[in-house]
């Protein structure tokens, strides 16, 4: 019942403290028969990884997987994938000032309230870092989305003040990847470019929207009442680091709509049921119906910044702080390949729990 | 891993169709001794159901909750507690004409694939009825809050165009409940009144956001890195039907913030450590850090409009078709205690899950 | 994480209370359109129940499944099955008597210090009427497996000194249920019924022994390396009320065996591959291996007697204790039903889990 | 749903093959402020690993443990532990002719089945080597358990023929541990050398029996109805390799005996109540009753013997098979730490869940 496991029939758990020997998880109910493509989990970890451009933090976290189990001759074996990570470049001298002091809006405080004991290095287990295991498990959900032909395609579509509304741009893997903020429109993706390396240098951090579309979701998915579809994929959001919202098709604009605007009506064209309209995102009654299932989550800002900020540390008293080290001022376009991973998770464990009771198929 | 199972330590299970014979669950891991006051049980149910003011729909559902067990001599005792609320009212034959259509935006359709069979009458198990069950619960959650003294308290703050922007409204049950929406501030009830007396005469619907607070919440609860707390928050709301968007502390808008403006500093206060400002809702890494927690829930129209649509009947048929029977042009107002037990459940779960772990206290 | 759930694909969560309103249940993940024959469940709580024969308790307990949802024009829909049976006759004030003594090898003492409340009614909820909720979920969890033709078949094997040593005798449901014992050899049978005849006269209890047989297992269930299908069928025998043990295969004698002598040499007959010998009961390493599974069950003697025996009570004084009221000297004929239910319980939860994970069928 | 993860608030998943990378594991759940003693863990392993006798399999595995997380300058912090042993001596090539054999009474045959693809090399996920990782677990349970000082004690009470039939034998750390088949009692012990060392010579194995005492266990541990402490225990043996079956206190000896000669009357001594005898093993109705806790476990003869067996391969086709390599003739003294093992990880679950749900303390 403590909190480290994801996923009830393709379940992960993880481990790891950011400043530990290692971090790493097991993934227990992967089918058999799967092939592993070590290279492409490899380059999904390099997406989130620190110090990918100019833009982000120049630690040069290594980031390299080591898979231990559940693999053999390049498939699954359906026993359980457990794998490390192991943590370099550790620095945790850096980390030093931060034994006894309460980071404005970081999880130091929290955390020593609730356990009584911390590993403060580097945020420890409450680090982003902690992340990267996310996205190998999100990379071999990945492996088995594509046997079903089933995309995930997470883009920034905000960053700061600059948001992306140019409604026609291309959304491909191709396009998101060729920014250095994964903003698929060229336009804006220099904007938010220009915003990042200005707060770089004013020593802020900023905030912004990733937006998520999944494609060829067959219909189904999704376990009423309380294990709705969108709502597993909103809770996968909402454990991302910084994220502070997360709505689905029509979302928050919803509330001030009417019925006689907002309903799908289903047409029958060429023997597929489809609807006209798709501001239910997908998703009904909290299962998917086969069109594309699309989202948005809203990152805060870091709270890591360099300027001298006002808190307390352990024994109460009030002091100053000024943070020291390597970090990013928006961290969101790392945060694509996380967004995805954990979108992914959740379609993994829906599919197989769908094709569990079905009992007609 | 059917999913009609809620909470981890404190876990709600439920049951029942709309037209079934009754609805009901069962609580299990509920502790020993809480005193259950029947009367606060009914009276929250209350707040729930049908016919209960001039805006709603008239159908006279009884809701009558009935305790089968785990209750003796007044108080709980530890073993589950079974209860049922029989379905009166049920008028079935309003439905035969939903027998074979999909209605737009409702669940028919995707129910029925999932399932290959389904009951149609009132919408089956994907109708709202199923949430005064949650309600039960949730009035029992918060029974067991009042002696931590946490308190929940949602109200509407939006209901179509009309939003409640007075920030100086005094938010308390009395001010939510003697507004027939459940909106506090007394000029903005009156609009969204008439907003929905109007849309009621045009046979249309429409959506709104509900707002929730909660109050003395210690600092502890939450359980990273997957079970944070505002991610059990988020989906126990978007499990809420009709709900499309969730967000904490300041929510979307933290995007477009910086870090300088959005970091919340720690102070020493007479002995007590609490934030200046709380921009982080309450929760920080996923963990309550004492301040209050509050967020906001957006829901869509209700999908039945008194208006003739275009959908597909099950032999994929294009078919015309228009709502029959009762309904709500707006289910919001209705919705406020769902949203205070859904919130009281993740926060009981959480209050054990807490005890449980901190092996210094 | 109380313990009122069993089953994790195939999820039955019990309730109730021997004298409270009424007991029942809920089964989570029934896959739809399942045909409920609601005689046949009628039929194996019949089996259960007591007044059945002369050498059974005179309680006329009706237990009258009643259910609530989930199964609609006769089919399950998918969606949970909630039941309840009504308690009646319930007598209470037999139970005065018992409101402050512990009685010897009952629950009353351990129920008390665990909760510190206590339905003292019967026995409350540790008593084994609750168990005939468990008899509905396995009578539908037996529908489910008639589908695979997989057969579970129990009967009794010993009863106090009275062993059943016929190697020869045919076990069928029809051998079984002629007799008043549900011992399939007919001389063994009468010495049993003898001896419970006996034992009620002289106001005393007495153990026994039930043998499952479970015929067509299909090879591949079993989920190592905890949920092995041994495992799980032990702690569903462990669960119901007065069993001390369980073996499968050759059991406890193998500890004297060799493993010359053990082994179960494969062979292909036709085609198919069998084993020579089944010392192994039908499971190798946790994984059903398609022979016949087998186990033995021992069950103490019920606790309840009919003379005076020291205790103490609730203010833990030294008393005399007689029982009153209606009791059986040997259950273990009624809990046939009970472990043929458990067995089924697990069967179609590990048919559903290995449903899940070979990707390759 | 896969089964690698054992226990419900003190969590423990397992990875790993017997000649994989390495094997391992993750806790969750383990209370923060917890000093892990580093060396008594590996102490523990090492009564587990080959070679430690003369007697045992030569393989020198170092089975040396290495923790990667959730340990902070020597005491726990609430974190999930991660740890890993490294595979080393893994000569995988004596496993080359195991390829496609099913050895006789082995889990070649039902993994082959169940997954379509397996990892022969040295039983892969069926080895016994992966009992390692749950010794580190259970060492760890152990080190909570002491905070309770509540002591697990396990022992050999029979190999083979020879059973410990000695009633006033010491049972103690020191008394077990100086016996190379951890059997307390001298007499035995010198019979069950000459026994294995005999068998050894025959290249046979045989079987046994291990014993196990809980003392000092606090009343109210077990979560009926399901989920009773005896049957937790008994799965967490049986799912021990080569384990079949499992009885506590007075186990299938129960069977024949009179209520009037097996009920543990409770008396008041001193102010404590304590019960005269103890048929029970310390366990009523699911829930512990603070007397002393007992089983008993069988096991199997290891199925990997010298001579020459017919099985068949997996083109089906019937072939003789003899194995080699290196193993122990009876492994029943190096699994005594595994029961312990076991044991203290379902202790340590239940008095967590026990802490739970008792609202009045």
């Amino acid at each position: 019942m403590a909190g480290n496991s994801f996923g009830k029939i393709f379940s992960f758990t993880s481990f790891g403290e950011s400043h530990g020997v290692a971090i790493g998880g097991i993934i227990d109910g992967c089918p058999s028969g799967i092939t592993i493509d070590a290279d492409y989990v490899q380059s999904e970890l390099n997406r989130r990884k620190p110090g990918q451009s100019e833009i982000t933090s120049p630690r040069s976290e290594d980031d390299t997987v080591e898979f231990l189990s559940g693999i053999f001759e390049g498939k699954t074996t359906g026993t359980p994938i457990g794998f490390i990570i192991k943590n370099k470049d550790q620095q945790s001298k850096d980390y030093d000032h931060l034994k006894n002091v309460y980071r404005p809006s970081h999880a130091d405080y929290t955390y020593d309230k609730k356990y009584g004991v911390r590993d403060h290095r580097g945020g420890g287990r409450s680090s982003a870092r902690e992340t990267a295991t996310r996205v190998v498990a999100g990379a071999i959900a990945k492996l088995i989305l594509k046997k079903y032909k089933i995309e995930v395609l997470a883009y920034v579509s905000q960053i700061g003040s600059v948001s992306m509304d140019n409604d026609s741009t291309v959304i491909s893997s191709e396009s998101v990847e060729q920014s250095m903020v994964r903003c698929p429109d060229v336009n804006s993706s220099e904007k938010m470019i220009a915003l990042v390396q200005q707060l770089k240098k004013e020593g802020d951090s900023t905030g912004g929207i990733i937006s998520c579309n999944i494609e060829n979701c067959p219909a189904g998915l999704g376990e009423p009442v309380f294990d709705k579809l969108h709502a597993d994929l909103g809770k996968a959001m909402l454990i991302i680091n910084a994220v502070k919202g997360f709505e689905f098709g029509h979302g928050f604009k919803s509330a001030a709509m009417r019925g006689s605007q907002l309903n799908d009506s289903f047409r029958n064209e060429d023997g597929k049921i489809l609807t006209k309209s798709n501001f239910s995102g997908g998703i009904q009654g909290g299962i998917s119906n086969g069109e594309r299932i699309y989202f948005k989550v809203a990152f805060k800002p870091v709270a890591t910044i360099m300027k001298q900020q006002q808190t307390v540390n352990k024994s109460g008293e009030n002091v100053d702080f000024k943070a020291e080290g390597r970090h990013d001022p928006c961290v969101v376009p790392r945060a694509v390949p996380i967004v995805e991973s954990m979108a992914a998770l959740v379609l993994v464990d829906h599919l197989l729990r769908n094709n569990l009771y079905n009992y007609n198929t």
